[in-house]
């Protein structure tokens, strides 16, 4: 249906779904994909209901639906095309209740996780999982790709958080399974299909989801390290001692150190110049406690680990300097415009002999090539960008996927960690997803979206 | 197919294939339901291709597969009837790998949950899930029915334990997903359709599990508490302390504590009369440690929370004692056999209210009735049996079912906590899975099992 029809078919469907149209759409800012935006008619409904409504309507006419949350996915799962609908979760932005004692939260699908974060912080508690788009990133899309970030190592990913959930389903039909206790054996969980699912079964709207108290008093570390090794020995050392909890492990390979301090004027002088660098948070009882604590760790850990220096802040600016230089990780695309840039995840033993492999298999497609490693080290998670403007031509971008995966799926890890399929990754899901699990994925989407009207093409069925 | 037909087919179907007759399970035992064994006909595969070979017969020829591991499922969801073939891990027994500093271990599905902590122990390395039944439970047991345990307050459920899963489908076809890493978002996570999945979907054959550092000096403690509210108030405590980590927080209400201490000879001369009793357990640095931080927190916690006195174990075999007032449950069968039983979560502090209804709804179906009521108090997980020679008629055991099940649905709880579904509770099931729900359970099973010859009659799809 062409967007003009659609627009005057939607306008007056529900008193609770605002209708966007592309002048609507012209001032706002697509997020990490241009062409997010391309269906140019953008459905926000205020609840549930008016989401099925739309829904409803869409599954009787044959429209696709592309759902949409806070625009920060890196693999275009967003991406939408002209006759599509986009149902965006822009107005569903309602924290719905939190329960201090209980220590669960019930939101709408389109709350930020910095919005629940600042809520919960009112009652002492914060989120289970932190990732660095908090700002933007939505508790619904964090559950439809399954998110994952700082916290992943101690507290698993979003499937480890969510306790209820509420979905529209392709077919119009509501799916409201809002348990807010741990223990659920039922049946069969069926609201696990959403997380993670890229949008390819349902639409969420709602979520409960677990909170843990805040742990405010901090001390954080730069540290040199000679390897991933190096590294996860810290990070075990640190999670042993039980005066402090270890609050994030994010290691930066040395060129990412390296460039990124000398653009944002960070003195290296202290890190020795082969060394990988190590950011290292703690929390303690106190802000002091926590200090000495991760002082006193890296003095223990300093010879047997054969640290290559280390930099403790001595204020909140300078903890926040050093975050700045992992979280702000897009630095680099100033200089190398659509760098093809990948998420995946290893077996954290195997990082060293990885990343040594990765040097050597894309220098063999060509000798300038090299990469910017780093990433949350201690549940394996890399984050890799190959130094080199994109788009490349498909048979180079191919053969630097081959590079990238080499290995991975054969030592247990997976070709997308955190960021999901969407458009980008589906060499990946067809290269290293089982054929029976395609098939599998294949007759699930048949059962619930027999006309494929639910985000089609992204996580390939 | 008549029995003796199926043995007469299966007997030279593999050699990894050892078939069971009538005669050989004559004298074994059966497990909690004496139908399980109903078949009279057991495969028991030693390898994954032998249980696919076994499936692919069965769905060649229409034949019906009931899966089975330790048999301590406590709904009837390994019941089997004749004709159908039961599928047992018994035979799929060995522990794959124990990989110490990943903290994970891939098994099959047949190694009970013992086993596996003993192997993890040499590597000073345990489970993170721990139940009663461990010497018994199967891995892929608690797979099929995301059993929690002990330990859930803190780890979650066996869903937040399982990295990969590896799986014979209803087809014969064997899905396999045995990463190792906790980030994964490659596309929906369709592994997830076998935790708790009660097999309905397929047979679980190896697991790859998180494993979580040993704690091995602990303190044990008895203490009174007037409610639920005071328990939680406690565990909170407990758990806001940096020097200990709580291990375990199991409530006994009055009766139960009671009549299990007066069988076991054990002295409650220290507890208030109307006082429930909480058993607590922590871990420290050194069992000294240990018990003097769980003396202080008792101290501290004494006037406030109005504790209605507390017994700290002095030796390992007191604690012992302790532990099996709490695990030894099934004491009141002697007295009243085939008494119904419930297992249900509610959000922790709907408790105090949840429990005094339910008495006042229990004297309106017969003044006479009354419940053992005891559980996980940190989760909400209470495990409740009508002290009541069973079976009921089933007129009352509606009418009982309706008063244990009343307003948990509403709190955000759940009519089945830990046990699962099964034939027993179908209509918990029926009644408080929303119809939206259900259809999509039927549509899943349908996609995955068209014929409906896996564990049929269990979920009710």
């Amino acid at each position: 249906m062409a967007p003009q029809d659609l627009l005057e078919a939607l306008s007056d469907l529900h008193p609770e779904l605002t209708i966007l149209t592309a002048e609507d759409l012209a001032g706002r800012h697509p997020g990490e994909h241009s062409e997010n935006f391309g269906a140019q008619v953008m459905a926000q409904p205020s609840s549930t209901e008016a989401a099925a409504a739309l829904v409803t309507w869409c599954a009787a006419h044959d429209v696709t639906v592309v759902p949409q949350g806070g625009l920060t996915g890196l693999v275009g799962g967003s991406i939408s095309r002209s006759g599509e609908v986009i149902l965006s979760t822009a107005r569903l932005n309602r924290i719905l209740s939190i329960e201090p004692e209980e220590m669960t939260a019930t939101v709408e699908a389109g709350v930020t996780l910095e919005a629940l974060q600042q809520a919960a912080a009112r009652h002492g508690l914060t989120t289970g999982i932190d990732l660095g788009s908090r700002g933007t990133a939505t508790v619904g899309g964090m559950v439809s790709t399954n998110a994952g970030g700082i916290l992943a190592f101690r507290n698993g990913v979003m499937r480890h958080q969510v306790l209820g959930l509420e979905a529209v389903l392709p077919s119009g039909a509501v799916l409201c399974d809002l348990t807010r206790v741990v223990k659920v054996s039922a049946g069969p969980d069926l609201k696990q299909l959403f997380i993670g699912g890229e949008g390819a079964f349902g639409f969420v709207t709602r979520v409960v989801l677990k909170l843990e108290p805040q742990r405010p008093h901090r001390a954080t570390a730069l540290v040199g390290v000679a390897d991933a090794r190096s590294a996860l020995a810290l990070v075990r050392h640190f999670r042993s001692l039980p005066a402090l909890a270890l609050e994030a492990a994010e290691m930066m390979w040395p060129r990412y150190i390296r460039d990124h301090a000398a653009l944002k004027g960070l003195d290296l002088s202290w890190l020795e110049t082969e060394a990988a660098a190590l950011l290292i948070e703690v929390s303690g009882e106190s802000v002091e406690a926590a200090t000495s604590a991760l002082e006193a760790g890296l003095e223990q850990s300093w010879e047997p680990l054969d640290l290559q220096g280390g930099i403790v802040a001595q204020s909140l600016d300078q903890a926040r300097r050093f975050w700045d230089i992992r979280e702000d990780s897009g630095f680099y695309y100033a200089e190398i415009p659509l760098a093809a840039s990948f998420d995946i995840s290893v077996p954290p033993l195997f990082l060293d002999a990885y990343v040594a492999g990765l040097e050597s298999r894309l220098k063999a497609i060509d000798p300038t090539y090299a990469a910017y490693v780093y990433g949350h080290i201690a549940d394996g998670n890399l984050h890799l960008t190959l130094i080199k403007q994109g788009p490349l031509p498909e048979a180079e971008l191919r053969a630097v996927e081959r590079a990238v995966y080499a290995g991975i799926h054969e030592a247990g890890g997976s070709f997308s960690a955190e960021h999901g399929v969407g458009l980008e990754k589906r060499h990946g899901y067809e290269g290293f997803v089982s054929p029976e699990k395609q098939a599998l994925g294949r007759a699930l989407k048949q059962a619930l979206d027999p006309k494929g009207l639910f985000n089609p093409g992204k996580v390939p069925f």
